[in-house]
């Protein structure tokens, strides 16, 4: 696939300065651009870049001044970051080949309903009852139990396990060995000190658009269901326990994880290893940092938390600060002892 | 399934307060409960929920008292807890389809011993000379490597792994994508700064009744083998280094690691993202809170630690609650300072 | 398989104390020595075991000096330890049965290449026009996905997932689970407060003897590559982000996380648990303790960091020292205060 600078100005609504028959046929970095490919610029920092780069082109925003002799081209965009991840879209459209239709061996139980357009790769399983909506895609080693509804234009890729009963709304798109509607962890102690499972006869119920991780762990409910409503992101090897709530549009990143019954409002924020523990709840708009701990809930929206136990994050901040200098606070505290 | 109050009551040892010819044919949470559900009151903060619910039926404790009308009939039963997961495994029992017999395509390699009432599904591997007990439930992609033993009853689910010579009890339940005796991450340092790594040639022995969450790992030992003892219960993406032993119905939560050679007690209990380093020994009943770090051995059984290096739970909340504060602690030093 | 010990000596360029035509079939662990097993003494701890172990041979330094009577026979070599990885070695090449052929079912796609000696396991997947070398294993429920390029003698073993055109080395092996090339976790903010993925159109790009773990995941970049090099070990459930680099004979235990974009020096050491933020950079030779979070670059060969937020080790560990003992130092000023 190539392209000339004036098609991708055409396709950005944006307008080329300098020679708009020149072709490209990459997406590039700006660091690593390389004739035949096009690059973005629009962060600061990266300007520098500008005037190196050997890719063919480069799309900056409309009001962007250069201070120094450019080889690229230019197409200039309203916005150069949006411009650029609309190039990305298109391309991959382009390049990504139409999955349809069943490779064999594959299995489908009784009583199952597939729509329209649907893609069963090899090797997938899809159990009894199942109802699978139209355009869904199914890869290799996925494995959909009994009674799981899909919804249209869904993508379950390899491996993905969605477990009995499970219902996932439409657009959303399950990642390589994503398991949802495993049994939640639950057991009832016995006076021997052992343990017995309590049963978990619960869902998982999805949301429309909602994106699950790679090997991420999704619990069904003990009673009731575990739901992540529309729109919600979930990075990579992430917990999530039976009958946790997750808000829509709400991002949680890599290796966090979310005790049982706790419910995550609309819009939160939660960075990567961080961790929650059950029954709590966080109002909308919380920021969770990166690896730390919420022992309890948060009423206030909006709110930003940072640490080991949680405390907002310019409290903990300041503390750490003295935390780190602390052999000194200890050495003054003895210095005024000795003069007392 | 429709039963009647008089049933359940019977199943349950209980009595009917109220119409024991209605109808219940579902669970409910007590907050969520409709017509034709059945919920149960164990725990106080749930009582104002009692006066409010649409269900049909609650079970509640023999001498539990209401303050208002309840709309609701009352099954009471000795222990409102203990009645409802009776109910709940009860409800799963007959839910449940039994599953047994070979699905096609499936794999079995030469010399394997397969027992009675065995389910085989599509796509489960079974390499050879293993030996898989009767009534053992072997879910698609599940992977049962050469010479691997499963014990009468167990449950391999879908996509989960038994590398070679793994040894399972019998009744355990290994959940979707868990690995079992994949290598321990083992390596000689060479002089050039590489590493190559030491064969790992034992096993991974678990005992009856063990549990093993989704996508959980457990290596296999360098040499003799790593250990999961009776009614262990196991989270999801717990890792379990080479040589670990995990002692007797100890319970590990999602995301907690454990590094090499360490040697966990009986019933002990450690909760999520907690991480132990190698070589230690727990004893019997430690309990380690969430995301604690342990880089210590426990020598008195029923220890508590909590905190990033795994302080005793008490002396960590006290020395964190002053963290908080240090800015003004720094404050008061300066103060005197200036006074000195 | 038996050998006596004249022959283990042979091969380990060692010689026997005690009887050369004792025979041995077994590598055990000294403190679980049986008659029939030879072990090893390479750790001064373990010495008390020579003098009780029942195995029949222990390996030892040539210059070790026993102070007590030792029933087992002794093979003295230069380096016990490194003796006894080359035996570890020769008995796993003996004990592994040479796997090659195609079991069925399996699938591969038109348009790819499969070199000599390869084994295609049953329920192995592998998409169009990718390119396999010669000696590849590819275990039961593997997923290759379309345009993969494999090296030479690399293993893939049990469910673990490659995802499209990902480019692995050499003598690699990707352990069970593991998924590599899934989506990067980019999205682009829309003013409904709602996200749009941002296309990863970029790859996954493996050096030579990589080792990746079980149930990990690695992303393929936004656009260029995701770098793991030569010589890379990474443990199990590691997340690598988006466009990360790892450098050459860089080791990452378990639960490790590294956030998108940043990059990792040559011979780099990641403890268990670590969290790496995103566009940072690890100076070669880094080493990063347990549960220890990164939150800036790092800019000097051969810095050990610890703590919640990335401390020099001996800074960290004596401001924990005192935040112990925070309440006694609180007390201290208290009684200043009171005087002053």
């Amino acid at each position: 696939m190539e392209f000339s600078l004036e098609q991708v100005a055409q396709l950005l609504n944006g307008s080329v300065e300098g020679d708009g028959s020149l072709k490209v046929s990459r997406l590039d970095k700006i660091q690593e651009g390389k004739p035949g490919g096009i690059s973005f610029l629009a962060n600061e920092k990266y300007v520098p870049y500008l005037y190196e780069t050997e890719a063919t082109a480069v799309i900056v925003s409309e009001d962007f001044a250069p201070q120094r002799k450019v080889n690229a081209a230019l197409i200039r965009v309203k916005n150069a970051y949006t411009a650029f991840t609309d190039l990305l879209t298109a391309y991959e459209q382009l390049s990504q080949q139409e999955l349809s239709g069943v490779e064999e061996p594959s299995y489908c139980g009784e009583g199952t309903q597939v729509g329209e357009g649907v893609y069963r790769a090899a090797f997938s399983y899809i159990g009894r009852n199942c109802s699978i909506g139209d355009g869904v895609k199914i890869y290799p080693h996925a494995y959909i139990g009994d009674g799981v509804k899909i919804g249209a234009g869904t993508i379950i890729r390899a491996g993905a396990k969605l477990c009995k009963e499970v219902i996932v709304g439409a657009y959303c798109d399950i990642h390589e060995g994503a398991v949802i509607g495993s049994d939640g962890f639950g057991f009832a102690p016995q006076d021997d000190g052992s343990y017995k499972a309590i049963p978990q006869i619960g869902q998982v119920i999805l949301g429309d658009h909602v994106r699950i991780g790679a090997n991420t762990t999704v619990d069904r409910a003990t009673m009731g269901a575990t739901r992540i409503e529309e729109g919600a992101k979930i990075d990579n090897l992430v917990q999530l326990a039976h009958n946790v709530v997750v808000g829509a549009h709400t991002v949680i990143a890599a290796q966090a994880g979310v005790s049982g019954s706790s419910t995550l409002g609309k819009n939160c924020v939660i960075a990567g290893q961080a961790g929650i523990v059950g029954h709590l709840n966080l109002a909308d708009r919380t920021t969770v940092g990166a690896s730390t701990g919420i022992s309890k809930s948060v009423n206030k929206p909006g709110t930003t938390l940072f640490g080991y136990m949680g405390m907002d994050l310019k409290g903990f901040l300041k503390a750490y600060a003295i935390f780190k200098k602390l052999p000194e606070l200890q050495e003054k505290v003895k210095e005024l002892e000795k003069k007392a």
